[in-house]
């Protein structure tokens, strides 16, 4: 299964709004479209929004590869707006436009045909970068999952988040693979049920045990000592630890102390913005009210009632006994650690 | 509104299913289909769960008035099987039972009719006592709601989970009648939504202000400092205060602690089961893995998948700051509060 891939001129993705009921390909063949896939959620997940977005502008490129240099630049100039304005949290999406950006400026004495096909080979070594890092962030991972353990998470930072593996179901399936006989508890995630819809879909393919639960039962099967483990994703971490992830991260965080459970959070470094010194400066992204009204063509909730739409939360860095990255695991995360991480 | 009421000779509730799409009443004639309506959560809420098994009670009392005494007693023994059986955790149901009970036990001397219509009386007692008995809790319970407070509350503790007004959404319309400009945050409730489809549509109906959220937003909130209070409703209270209401108050509770939020649970004296010690030994409902997967029509969950569906948990005394009852608020509850309030 491949999230995304090259397929003759085009970036394909699969269309998430649609699974589990279908799985289907989409295409896509300009920045606009890209930048209109990742917005309506055909691609979702910090790392596979980066590698999407890095496509967009290699399909730019390839478009305008030929023509005179100011007409070139333009046109990307343009994909970069267009795919940063797509989503605001998930910092991989800033990352990956930033990396062609700087591939823009150093092919800038070649041809346009040189330079666009730089950014499309770019862009290829983002996607399959990407699936080596997470399969490392599995490997680092794996130990901390014991034999027999039932696994929580929240939202999809799986295969289908990333260009493949997962970053939390990287370690899970890592884990698996590694011999250990666990389970998973995935919550529902509202309002766009990447838990029940995605993860749910990739352990049922895996052929590993899960539990699908509504996001408001995770509490109580802690207090019932029914959850060993929390293993999330992220879309954008702070340098001092403090992770922006899927609205109700921070809830699953705080209840996971209370019950002395461990809470790991899985995130390949280009989730990380050293930029940003707390969570409290993340921007939060605010979607459709529909999304809480109802789901698909369905609507539950009464005319005239105001809705409240947080895609994400931050959970402090004091509630993630650590973070799981392709270079190792930083236990009781702090700027400190993540400083050195980026000066190896 | 009348969540619940008599029309010669029958028992007719809104069927709370279809709500807030329609509005529309379905009438019970025996207790067989008045436990399926309570089964089937034509009708919830513990207190409105009581009210409607004492006119499932009362009945069949009715078909059977002017039978022979022996008959009489076996239908009602059959009535009362049927009707324990529909939904184990609300304790009120239980404790209408045992009322209808003693009612046939006192009023064995006479004829079946005078019996019948005795239990019939008492079945319109219990109804209207119930709405006095919200409108006291809204009373001691309103000059806990500040001036200007924005409340949450989960699920539905409004006047469709009682004879009328409403346990916790009692509180609230006490508080505004009171000149309080309050506001409402509404917890959708998976997976049945009591949140968005019944608790927004009797705010919106107030003209009370009510935003509608997924439960997995509510600790995003808190830590934004947009919540002062949480009031809830209860399915059954043990006598040291731990209490059972619906799925995911006990994650409420946890992060009202978290953030210093006062967090009040609304009930009458009969969802208090003074022969439970502890909230460990309450009955918890497990209901139908459909729930989770979709909502009504619609699914969303892979083949294949594991399901959890409990629909209550418990919260400990521990976090709950006070319980309003018709005698009154106990604050800090434990089990000396709890034993004499019962004796006054």
């Amino acid at each position: 299964m491949e999230t995304l891939r090259w397929r003759t001129g085009r970036l394909e993705l699969i269309d998430q709004r649609r699974l589990p009921l279908e799985f289907e390909y989409v295409a896509c063949t300009d920045a606009l479209q890209t930048a209109a896939a990742i917005r309506d959620m055909v691609v979702r997940g910090a790392p596979a929004i980066g590698c999407t977005a890095a496509y967009g502008v290699a399909l730019e490129a390839q478009r305008h590869a030929g023509a005179a240099r100011a007409q070139f630049d333009t046109a990307l100039q343009a994909a970069f707006r267009v795919l940063a304005a797509s989503r605001p949290t998930a910092v991989n999406l800033f990352w990956a436009i930033e990396r062609m950006r700087q591939c823009q400026v150093q092919t800038r004495s070649g041809s346009t045909r040189a330079a666009a096909d730089a950014m499309l080979e770019l862009a290829h070594a983002m996607r399959s970068d990407d699936i080596e890092i997470c399969r490392a962030i599995g490997r680092n991972g794996a130990p901390l999952i014991a034999q027999g353990a039932r696994v929580m998470t929240h939202c999809n930072a799986g295969a289908l988040a990333t260009a493949g593996h997962g970053t939390a179901l990287g370690v899970i399936r890592s884990a698996r693979d590694a011999g250990k006989r666990i389970s998973v508890i995935a919550n529902e995630t509202r309002p766009y049920l990447q838990g029940a819809r995605l993860t749910a879909w990739e352990m049922v393919q895996e052929n590993i045990p899960v539990t699908l639960v509504t996001d408001n039962m995770a509490g109580h099967l802690m207090q019932l000592g029914r959850v060993d483990v929390v293993v999330v994703g992220a879309d954008r971490i702070a340098v001092n630890g403090d992770t922006a992830n899927k609205i109700g991260t921070y809830t699953v965080a705080v209840l996971a102390e209370r019950h002395r459970i461990p809470f790991y959070v899985a995130a390949p470094l280009s989730t990380i913005d050293i930029a940003i010194a707390e969570g409290s400066a993340i921007p939060i992204e605010e979607r459709d009210p529909a999304e809480v009204t109802g789901f698909r063509g369905l609507h539950w909730a009464p005319e005239g009632v105001e809705v409240a739409n947080p895609a994400f939360d931050v959970t402090p860095a004091a509630l993630i006994t650590g973070i799981i990255t392709e270079r190792g695991v930083i236990m009781q995360p702090d700027a400190k650690q993540i400083r050195a991480l980026f000066e190896n």
